[in-house]
């Protein structure tokens, strides 16, 4: 872990549209960067910025693979197989007064897809955009076949965050899975640390899919997209493996879990946390399973994408006095309150 | 509906070990109420009571299909298929000063079971008799492989609320489907309304399984059961059908789904509750299904009884101004609050 | 078991339109019969042969629940829980020279259903008249949208076969699960046994459901249907339980599983495989293991039930000299024949 | 396509231990063959023959990723996204007269595995040596824990048949989806021919993992597993698109689908033959999931891998006369014959 005396080195990133990476592996690195880097980015939205208006129809303006544009990845120097990356969130703000939804042919979680495949025509195309006022952080709906304006609280969050995965794999950016990527979870948002499993030298880090909100689920497939300015501060731990995704918050352990069908995310997401009860909270994995069963709670993040995510979350102030990574959330939160 | 201006009838009822039902369907009621009735029960844990210390292994001292008796059914006057039962409640409070959890061979979420078959042996079999601290509002825990313990809020609420099912059948009340019965989500507690869709003449209501508190998904299988003291009122929603069992808060309109695989439930509630929308808000399934995506709070009620259960919760507060069954919530609240 | 060497009692059984049950539990016994006794059926067609030109759609001329047929149930003497009944079928004949088939709004294998529940409007509904041709064993298909006429092998079968189920259940005959139902396994045919595990008193063995042929997975899910003329000899083994229906060939051991998802149903039938090799075969549960997943033949049986049903088959000449149940699939064999 | 009048050029690789691949995709090409080329392959084993007797436990002798090594990637000259490879497998005859067979912790279908995630240790991790009669064509099973020596047929096979996936991904060699990969079916054998979509410039085929035989599922999740020698004829249909791999033998007509859970695969299959029989043999979709419904065969091949494989088959005999790829099939038969 670097010295957090020390002046943080700064990285500011602001891709050209040719600078994007569209997989989690396989894709050279854009920088180096050493552990303890506060990497400033901008990050564009699921479309590559192309869904504008109500008439960019997805399956017309999009041109596949060229979707989910991630930025990075970054290599970060000294990370290896069996460590574990920390990412944390300082902020997630908006670049844009507007954001895009839309309805996308054969994906989405009430409709047939090209998996849960049938004889069904697609449901209709449609794009729907939305307001976001950043000063009173809302995002302002409007409906396409009545006249209902309606109004929800803005939730910044990165849709999609990852390294390179495991297995020599290199991984569409729609695809969650071990390796973190398009989990889709509300809980990726300013304020929390994400821990990542290194899979293979450099790591590998980067981020994209903005949304300005998403309900729990995703349930049509496309949240409140838009591109947004991030502020990560990234750390090393050495020697300290990572199965699958963690977040640490102010409040919260949360594991998660993506795979199909969507019992099988739960069930890792809920043996992740039990484990990591025992690992770090000197409870028995039996003990842990009880407590787990009775303080959990359990957000579904997406069942849309080519695996489904789901989290388990535990507040910490529940659990027996101890600390994961040695305090290392609480470390990145006074480094990220210095940054202001 | 009733006149609210009467005076409620109360029916008080404490059932004898031999008083419950063990099925929704093919159990003859155990009285006839008149929509409007205010129901004063007495319910049994799951365990019919007889898992009260460590040592009292479900498998020793529960005697299957005896376990999760219901109170009830109660014949609700004038109810017919078509029609829907409102069900407000109006305490849920536990009549002991401990509950118990434990495992089950070969059931919960984390363990081969008798559908994900497999060949390793069970799990091991444990009790663990929780503290419920009722002035307090606590449950604490006692782990077994260590000295920790550890406090939870008490939350109290029905794992099993539920009709007689249609199609001719009779269900244990260890499944949940969509006559409700076993669906294990903590929203079921004091302060809202459940609909049920009536399937049968008489609709013939019951419920059980009162737990002190549970986390989402009731990972073990087995949340922090004890018997309680519930009241409830009970009216009768004429030509109005109810597919799936729904729950009205002061906050929150919450739909439900119970299938397998967990993304069955889960469209089943989202659906669901896109269909609310369109028929009480005013807005079109495709707007709704937009606006659902965005705003919608996806928690898991449970991942590990027959059929698996997924909540879809919508705040109230959101939505465009409408009022659902013309009020009916609020004035069960207010009907609620005058029996104090 | 009964003497071989009695004459056997035959028991001929002519239903009426009003004496089908329509559930598997909770419907009462039609008739008495010792063990050992000849039924001489009749079932109807799933539509209660109400289906009968092109014109007769399922949604227009059939009443749920009142669908699926079924003959009995028949009160097996003697029989009690932890009990096997054998039904070894003698012949099995459809009694019209046209079957039906049809699609069903929001039922089937490649179309949103009420389970996997999606904003799709149902698929169109159509109904097609099958020629059976008797003589020659054939099925005749006539394309609606095409000229084409093609011929299939009769090969006729029971979908739905099984006795009441346990924990105090009843369940809708379109439903497989432990106690049989609607499997919809083309393996149940003339001249195998099938083998039950008893639930109830007197077992409550019913059937219904003939298929005149039916793919694998019965992917529509309705197969050319048609109402039967069958012959079956019961038999019961006392002290033997069967928790999965098994059906015995003249070449094969068959296991079944019912459930969602359809790994589920795939874990159980092999598994069950495995153990019945364990029992009475002489492998060690591992062995067994090995030897089925390099011998075992899968094929599906229906993949759009309440729960989808799976088939794992061990052909008997690969398998170490034993016998199952003393020889009785034989025995029943010899009694079959000395019928004709 | 290639003049069948031509001498077929015969590329013949050896591959050293060096020389394999372990991904579909992300691998260099190690040559480039022009349509009409006559493979003459070496493939290993998936254990890369390391597992050579009992005490060879895959956890000790195998080092993740490099298991399922495969023989290529083949860059066919012509071939663009787009377009359809057509691979005819001439022969398929294991190069040893063993093979062996193991469990895998937390892999197979009946055990615990990483997503199927539960608290179970993993089940005794075991070696089979299989002993290959060539002449005869038997395996011959010898059991761990009793005296029993059984027998099967001989009937080799590949598991793992693809092209470079779609999408900018690289999947290990270890996953089936719909560029091919580890399907693990029986039907990949000689004399068929594998109709495999081309995603990438130049297509990128390889083969490996071939099995003496297989059950249906390969329930533990291992089959007979040998080194095998193989010859195909690679063929280049210009502008056919193929969503999915298929198959066609002299008899049958076969789709494939790949995905989790196992209904997923069955619908994708299942679709994917009656979208075959309305472009190829003149029956409307809805005609054609009629006589799918009623005709097919559907043999599951795997439930054990990253995605379950499922199979659907129809007898062409059955079938409207007509012409698959202008009767490409029979072309290779007759070319494969010409060969020996």
């Amino acid at each position: 872990m670097t010295d957090p005396a020390d002046t943080p080195r700064v990285l500011t990133v602001r891709p050209t549209a040719q600078e994007y990476a569209w997989t989690f592996g396989g894709a050279a690195p854009v920088a180096r960067i050493a552990p303890g880097t506060v990497l400033d980015v901008h990050t564009e939205d699921c479309f590559g910025g192309r869904v504008r208006t109500a008439d960019d129809l997805v399956s017309r303006v999009c041109e596949f693979p060229y979707v989910n544009p991630q930025t990075g990845p970054f290599h970060v120097e000294g990370a290896e197989p069996g460590d574990t990356l920390a990412v944390h969130f300082v902020s997630v703000e908006p670049r844009r007064d507007w954001a895009a939804s839309t309805t996308v042919p054969l994906f989405g979680a009430l409709t047939a897809t090209h998996a849960t495949a049938a004889l069904h025509p697609p449901l209709p195309e449609a794009v729907w955009i939305w307001e976001l006022d950043r000063e009173r952080r809302l995002c302002r709906f409007t409906a396409r076949d009545s006249d209902h304006t309606l109004t929800l609280p803005m939730e910044p969050m990165h849709g999609t965050v990852g390294v390179a995965p495991a297995n020599l794999e290199a991984r569409s950016a729609l695809v969650p899975d071990a390796h973190g990527g398009n989990m889709d979870t509300p809980e990726m948002r300013a304020g929390v640390t994400c821990y990542l499993g290194v899979n293979v030298e450099g790591a590998l880090f980067s981020l994209g899919d903005g949304h300005a909100r998403q309900g729990e689920g995703e349930t049509c497939g496309v949240a409140v997209e838009t591109a947004m300015h991030t502020v990560v501060i990234v750390e090393l731990l050495k020697g300290v493996a990572t199965p699958w995704p963690r977040i640490e918050s102010d409040t919260h352990l949360i594991s998660t879990g993506s795979a199909r069908p969507l019992e099988d995310a739960f069930r890792i997401s809920q043996l992740d946390l039990v484990q990591w009860l025992a690992r770090d909270f000197g409870l028995s994995e039996l003990d842990a399973y009880q407590f787990v069963t009775q303080a959990v709670e359990s957000p579904l993040a997406n069942v849309c994408d080519s695996n489904y995510t789901c989290v388990a979350k535990l507040r910490k102030k529940w659990l027996p006095p101890a600390e994961v990574h040695g305090g290392l959330h609480a470390e990145l939160r006074r480094r990220a309150a210095a940054l202001r």
